[in-house]
């Protein structure tokens, strides 16, 4: 058979993991400074967890199949329901409890370009409080982290579920069925635009006369976050949930702006957020420079859907970064030079008699905090420079026998090919300073 | 139904994470440091990539099912199989290749008292070359990651399987399957003790006279690397591939001694890996302060699997640590304090008016680096310096109203209960150097 990765799904191979888990770490590091602890879950739950929790078009992406023990399971769909079960099984887990998870999902959709069966998920969710600070913190949170990674140009686009509840009762939308068709539609509005928006709404949902301008006012693209409240405003006048929504997102805001975040938050009376479980709070967060990248952190409240399997009310606020997307968008900004190799020096081996000190000098270049690989076998240096250079080390250092009697090594600087001979401490001292 | 992980299968909460992560960090960053790349491969496989691999029993403990295309797949096994697969399907990867991988596998073993149907691997392989110096290093990584650990007393046993092939003949046992059995039995040697081992290899292998004799001769236990290279000599003087293993052994210690491992690697003729594909060198390595929690770290040289799908000789050696081992043997070394959370101070909210004052204050302190962990709703005081003593930060910070007109906040050292009132900028100062 030929050798391949399973359809759907690929390898990350050392350039791409290298800097995907420079990104990674960072992220980690900067859940971890808001006080967010890891936790980790299987890759497999029973079926029964998981099904019917996530709509019933998705509940046929699931892979799901019988066990060695004829137990009906199913691999992770994604973070937050395993997250449930969790808290409903270890019941002396302390509230309020807050904690990240950054793990692969499973989902057998039909693969196109750039989407898999199997992708990383990056959650950090806070359980057990429905309050402002939580919100607030959720946004400082999301800042920090892209800010982590080098980027200052986002906007984190904010909207309330009880605003648009209100909306859809205004315009006689809030069955379940056509509220939720209206969300989802409301969801494509920047992908789809305000025309093509208008259209669909007044096609599918019937809506004319006053609902369709009231409609048009509310979702009007490009506006400020005072002209959003304004907007919001007319359908809080309508509705008390609504009014509670838009007191609740002016106080969140004031936090978040005290807190640091304030620049990077608009409010957005378009964003929707798709998925049914939200009550309160949402937010998308879009790169200023890529706009086209679309939302590449998002979550929201979810008050009703943590507490499940724990039978009691467990409300949680929660954002999501899209892991691909970021990093795709990351090496669109600021390309990463593609190296195969954590190390900056290649010890070379340059003969048999020499061997052992190479290997000393590298275990120094360690000890120093210097990444250093060694050319496996001896060869001839021109192929052993070749593959320094191919990897991406910065240095190659060489030790032939003139060196090693006298203390020395070659350095050369890969880029430059200057080569220069220093005694080893002196040698150490400069690769210390150049690599800095 | 109840809510409960899958049997089998567990999770992984906060405190113990933490922990993990501590330890797995300082492995992986000990691997870049000899310039090992993280490599990620999926989580499923065609299972005729798979199957047949590991052996009959082995293909019986695969996850295995149809996806939702009707493909026939396999849930991954371990990281060796998937790593052949990658160097044959992206035939371009420059040789030598190194990788680590840190990721779970799952087999569907009987569930057992500290055994899982999921568990972390974590392996590095050096791929291309069969060379004493990649023997050598290979040792000097496993060394380097124990010391990583603060680990210091240890010793990594190493033989080679050139010489137990000679021993297998010269005992008439070089046929496959009896010469597999000697192998799993001798690996059996430390835990049921040289009489039990002597007993059986008598009545199942049908040994007896000069045969037995010299058997006894080369596992005897306890004996420093010099005796064991006399035992080791015994079976070279019969047999080339021994003498060629023996006089490589040399050579990988001497290099080892050279890059700083001498002390702690020694020879054991009784090592001998079940696994069927070892050719070259092998290691186990246990903890002199707990040799029964077994071997922690092991490994050698496989020049014939690698190459399976890419139809070319791909010599390689590797090093695979027991991760959920060596956390445990860790613990019971040096108790981590359980801590449910990375930060190191709770910001307490002492009223709604001082949020955001709050709120200000935590990210001063993760600007300084302190990680810090906002109580998410105000609420009463004692409620919160609880939740601050639970969770197990070291202190926690109060921002009354005094405090935040005063340009001041009081902190309260968790352990002692002092409380000083201080001017933010000395608090943070204050905190910087009890927490470094």
């Amino acid at each position: 058979m030929k050798p391949q990765a399973l359809r759907g799904f690929r390898d990350y191979l050392p350039a791409e993991m290298l800097a995907k888990n420079r990104m990674l770490d960072r992220v980690a590091a900067t859940f971890e400074s808001f006080g967010y602890p890891p936790l980790a879950t299987p890759a497999l739950e029973y079926t029964e967890i998981l099904l019917g929790k996530y709509g019933e078009e998705e509940d046929k992406l699931l892979y799901r199949f019988k066990d060695n023990g004829e137990r009906d399971v199913c691999m992770r769909y994604d973070l937050t329901v395993p997250l449930a079960r969790v808290l409903a099984e270890h019941g002396d887990v302390l509230m309020p409890f807050r904690r990240y998870q950054i793990a692969p999902v499973w989902r057998a959709e039909k693969p196109a370009r750039g989407r898999y069966r199997e992708f990383l998920q990056c959650d950090a969710d806070l359980v057990g409080v429905n309050d402002p600070a939580a919100d607030a913190e959720m946004l400082l949170l999301g800042a920090a982290v892209l800010r982590s990674l080098g980027i200052e140009g986002f906007q984190m686009r904010v909207n309330h579920r009880g605003i648009l509840k209100g909306l859809t009762k205004w315009l006689g939308l809030s069955a379940q069925e056509p509220e939720a068709a209206f969300l989802r539609l409301l969801d494509k509005l920047p992908k789809i635009g305000e025309g093509a928006f208008m259209d669909e709404a007044e096609r599918e949902h019937r809506l004319s006369g006053a609902k369709l301008d009231g409609l048009r006012r509310y979702v009007a693209q490009g506006r400020s976050t005072a002209e959003c409240l304004a907007a919001m405003g007319e359908i809080a006048e309508e509705d008390a949930g609504a009014a509670e929504g838009v007191a609740r997102l002016r106080r969140v805001l004031d936090l978040a702006a005290a807190g640091g975040a304030g620049g990077a938050i608009a409010l957005d009376s378009s964003i929707a957020r798709g998925l049914g479980y939200y009550t309160g709070i949402i937010y998308e967060t879009f790169l200023d420079d890529r706009p086209d990248f679309g939302s590449v952190m998002s979550g929201g409240r979810y008050d009703d859907l943590v507490g499940i399997f724990a039978n009691r009310s467990l409300p949680a606020v929660g954002i999501s970064l899209g892991v691909d997307r970021l990093f795709a968008a990351l090496e669109e900004l600021r390309p990463a030079a593609k190296q195969g190799t954590p190390a900056r020096v290649l010890v070379a081996l340059f003969d048999e008699a020499g061997v052992g000190a190479a290997l000393a000098f590298a275990g120094q270049l360690r000890a120093a905090g210097i990444a250093a690989v060694v050319y496996p076998e001896p060869a001839k240096l021109k192929k052993q420079l070749k593959y320094a250079s191919e990897i991406g080390v910065a240095y190659a250092a060489i030790l032939g026998s003139d060196e090693i009697a006298a203390g020395e090594v070659t350095l050369k600087a890969m880029a430059s090919g200057i080569q220069e001979r220093l005694a080893v401490g002196q040698a150490i001292a400069r690769l210390r300073e150049s690599l800095a």
